[in-house]
């Protein structure tokens, strides 16, 4: 039995999601399917974090065990994206990786990127791979308010209500938000995240971008503990998981 | 009769191009389609140059003439907008411009944007954005060997047989090719370009990168003024009509 570690790009839009649910297209199920596929063995691939309906992935990572024939990881990763086609997931890198590797509980770090486009205009070029917000957005004071956000603290009012996680209580490594013309940037770094909690970070953000709140109001949000003292939930095209590192 | 100018962008994905073919979507008749659904009027638009079967558009420039009830530029530019959705053409600015004001003879610069992705794994997120390139890319290569081709020069080899237009001298301003992780970008000046000018350019300049052809025998290649000589026609999802300046 060998253990496979799996880093994978996939676009969001046309799946559920990340993770296998009853009937409706997964990006687990398709990279299963394709394994399948070309080795004849059923597996179960174990992903580092779930990805939401919509949500894109630039590395996300997953592992597996298969017993096949002896294969090099780039024929592996050939292989499984011969079967993928036409999806838009992309296995960007196969390694053979020890049998105690596991993507979810051997993560040390994530990067996720959010991208909005500032602008009075409709997404054409970018649809469904950015949020646009046309309220003018002053990308400093939310880059100045979200370090209040950097640390461990208890996220409650950032999760979603459905949030399955035992504690709210998580830590931020880094924020920053940059503005490059019209597009802006947010980039969040830490070790485990909550449901949603990307989403409604910007959603709140965005309202200290329009001058709806201060820092003082976010810190206020923050404290409440609260979904509801918190904005809105941004939409899932401009989030990305960009990079998980072990 | 007010005249207008509009600065578009556009996925170029689903159209013939930008002008009008019989019985193919192109994004000329879309945009006169929306204005004449508001406006009640059949307008031509012009267009400041062509885009081919699948090229972007970030800054596609066209004027048109309207008799129409007065109204602000902004909500012109909404009215559109809200014409051509679900369409992902966007019009990102209208502008009342002087009656003797003509986006294709009056075009003095425009800027082309080629993006590869030079990596093995097959596009997801940026799927149809770009063109995937596996076979390694020495990007600097490429930009030293591009610099032959400033400057004004009959450009046989790098414009398609079917090209209509008089002459094959053209005069480029500038080329910049750079490398960001497995993203390489070419940038093109100039005051007008051929018929697959852009896409045949970069097609000989992967055979430099690649290592393939020399500096000099992208010289030849020029000087042979016999487009056999040129390197593959690189695919349309890679190239972007940034900007045009007037």
């Amino acid at each position: 039995m060998t253990r496979w570690k799996l880093t994978i790009e996939y676009h969001g839009g046309p799946y559920c999601g990340w993770q296998r649910q009853d009937g409706q297209p997964s990006v687990q199920q398709y990279i299963e399917e394709a394994i399948q596929k070309f080795s004849q063995k059923e597996v179960r691939i174990q992903g580092a974090g779930r990805t939401d309906t919509g949500v894109h992935a630039l590395g996300q990572v997953a592992h597996f065990d298969l017993e096949y024939r002896e294969i090099s990881a780039h024929d592996m990763a050939k292989a499984i994206n011969a079967h993928l086609r036409p999806q838009p997931i992309t296995i960007l890198k196969a390694e053979i990786v020890d049998s105690e590797f596991h993507a979810r509980f051997h993560a040390k770090n994530k990067l996720y990127r959010y991208k909005i486009v500032n602008r009075y205009g409709p997404l054409s070029v970018d649809q469904g791979l950015a949020w646009q917000v046309w309220k003018p957005l002053d990308a400093d004071a939310m880059h100045k308010a979200a370090q209040l956000l950097v640390g461990t603290h208890d996220f409650t009012t950032f999760r979603d209500t459905d949030c399955q996680a035992k504690s709210p209580i998580r830590t931020i490594d880094r924020i920053d938000i940059k503005r490059n013309g019209e597009h802006i940037t947010m980039e969040v770094e830490g070790k485990s995240f909550l449901h949603h909690q990307m989403r409604n970070t910007i959603g709140s953000l965005t309202l200290v971008g329009e001058g709806k709140w201060t820092k003082d109001d976010l810190q206020d949000a923050l404290d409440a503990r609260d979904r509801t003292k918190g904005g809105m939930t941004a939409p899932p095209d401009g989030l990305y998981l960009v990079r998980i590192d072990y």
